[in-house]
């Protein structure tokens, strides 16, 4: 069975669902390893404070057995603590007016569609009336649900030896200097660097850069790398081409 | 996107989780029709008393908001209230010896495969030392989420005025009589039948003979007729074998 | 990868195309091997004389050199023999009237759909205003292409001994004795009989009453009966349902 | 159904097939427009000569009649014209030693892995002896199909106008300058341009890069840009990962 994903779950509903199809049996799982995943995709500089809030942490509900895969689906289960705020205003079954008055904004319909995201071509294409039904769902809030995946994912090649690592290349139009041959423990001064970036100089460019888009109201945009170490060769194949690794 | 589900969950677990992908937005859920189709899933004459113990419950924590759907993947958990008595010896992660002694049985790993379960083949194929690994999944208990998916694709042809009807036509050596020509409003004897025969004399029947085979500590084989009215044409296709109705 | 297929091909058209995704490497096939299995499919009593024309081969495009598979993707073509009587009517692109008017009824639309095929479901779902664009794909045709395919899936669990064995069990209203405990060897009897029966008297039976149809312009049901020998514990699984061996 | 295809065929072997399914019903497909698709695939400045020779054709076996499509998958083989001299080398089915000896090198098998491409890692992977065994399918003629594939996808997008031109943006060190605003009508140079460049003077450079390259037996790498006109809000979709339109 191939190993696929499926991810669940709106922003300010009671939380985000993962499940992970086709995981061997008998593979270890650690929980520290899955929540640390998580930790660092809520770390990062310039961050809404909400998504220093929320602290994730995933139950696993289904296909580990003391900490081991059992081969059968494994569900995952990121609670939305923020829901405490929302339980009318996101309910899933209906309420009243009075309930969502309530809630104050958080209980009104939302007519402005954010720029640069999928709201609008959202609401048209599913007929939405309130923004509120799409972005729920088009909000970096899923990604989370991804990261579980991912740390499940990431125990299996662990399980070859397969290592993968990350840095940030450029932010804005500050770009890193990276020694070309990079080692896995280079990678370690991404892991404390509030930008994920290697180059002490770069990185205080990029804040100031970030700095400045914030007081602009503005993004910026920005280029990572990520590295797989000791993959053997074999991963992926020449058939098909969505079966190539680059696929 | 085409419809499509994902189920995850053990019987002893947390609980089972589905994910209905692919559901149109905008689609009026209700909750107590999923509630009477889980409910309906446990009734039976003759079945094990856990099954009665359970009343479930799907709690839709995904996909929709004040009871329409919102185009998103929809996700369903339905909690085994029978876990409270599995904590330790269910925990997806480690747990030491002594907490699982004290749950006597429980605690105690599963050497005998069931017969006509998957049981025996599942723990050569993964690998398992202890048969509850496989037999956790290979339950009855798994069609619990599939009733709740069911539910979701039953409310999509309900749109279309499509309904769905089903009873029991034969147990074991006895087979009821049913006319040709079924009316929906025929079906409503096989809710209210504990064996969902729309045969008085059959049913009496059957019940004798699902007695005579517990006593031998036996179980039957039986036959379901399921049809859809205002069935519209174009449903399925031709073009593909798997895309028939009946592929 | 999983072991996938599609078929393409409509019933008078050039011909038809399989392809066969995610076949080992080095899974030795047999030309005659698929050859025969394309005659079974043809054989059988009462069949239409288009059946019997046509000696199917397979023509290998793809994935397989020197008799062993490749790995890449197997593509099997099956040409259609009475193609060169339907160039015009049957052309990809657009000819002429004068060009059609020459193949007499073959170059006309067809108005009216058969009985218990999915003509008219087809014409009005896909909007056709010729029944002949759905009845040359909803076309006992179509089922040679997957019996090429059968052919390369059969070598595959060849490989590990399994071998896989069919007779038919009932035609009409007559059943077929045949001993519970069936051997390999027993199917014998099966390739050798006109409508592929173990039981001699049923045989002479069967083809009694395809005789009665035939004269009533009609067509039986019938039920077959397939067994798989040699077969390991694990193929399958029980973790999802859609990996059962019978889902 | 959703919209896919899958391609089989070597670079040597008798051709290469692709089926496309999902196709709606009565969509116009070009003869003509295929071929140019084919033929512009061809093009390209330094190119080897036996691109060139081919002139590609896709033959259209399946799913299309009178120059519109039936719903039914969609196939199409684009014969090798080179295989006539490696009938013996790449058949399909067993042939002799003598028989491959009158092919001299065609018929030797292939010991050394080409680098950038996946030869190591195919013939590691699938167990080949011959490295001929993987680089006939991890050859860029496999291209041609999907280019016969995304003729078929841009006749549906161009049927509700959306138009996609693309032209080069790098190539080695060479760095066009393109205007932001471009219109479809910009794009009518690159169709001219030998290195599909915007940009007469980054064109000359390119080339001259190109040659210098070839002079050291060296190949380059480049940047295209691909845009899409006309495109209506909801292609795509916010709900999962995999269903973006950049996904």
């Amino acid at each position: 069975m191939e190993l696929s994903y499926v991810t669940a779950g709106e922003s300010h509903g009671p939380g985000l669902t993962v499940v992970v199809s086709g995981v061997p049996a008998g593979l270890e799982l650690d929980r520290e390893t899955i929540r640390r995943d998580l930790a660092r995709r809520q770390a990062g500089y310039g961050r809404s404070p909400r998504q220093k809030l929320e602290q994730d942490d995933a139950e696993v509900t289904a296909g580990v057995r003391h900490g081991r895969t059992l081969g059968s689906p494994i569900a995952m289960f990121i609670q939305n603590r923020d829901h405490r705020n929302w339980t009318h205003p996101m309910s899933a079954w209906p309420v009243t007016e009075a309930e969502l008055d309530e809630y104050g904004w958080r209980g009104k319909p939302v007519s402005l569609p954010r720029p640069g995201h999928a709201d609008l071509a959202g609401v048209l294409k599913y007929g939405h009336e309130d923004v509120r039904n799409v972005l729920e769902r088009a909000s970096a809030r899923e990604t989370a649900a991804r990261v579980a995946a991912g740390a499940v994912a990431k125990a299996i090649i662990g399980a070859i030896g397969i290592e993968v690592r990350s840095h940030v290349l450029q932010v804005g139009s500050v770009r890193a200097t990276a020694p070309a041959w990079l080692q896995v423990e280079d990678f370690d001064r991404a892991e404390r660097s509030e930008v994920r970036c290697l180059d002490p100089g770069a990185e205080r460019a990029m804040i100031e850069e970030i700095e400045a888009a914030k007081r602009e109201r503005d993004t910026l945009g920005g280029v990572t790398e990520t590295r797989a170490f000791n993959v053997p060769p074999g991963l992926g194949s020449h058939v098909s081409a969505g079966q190539r690794l680059d696929g």
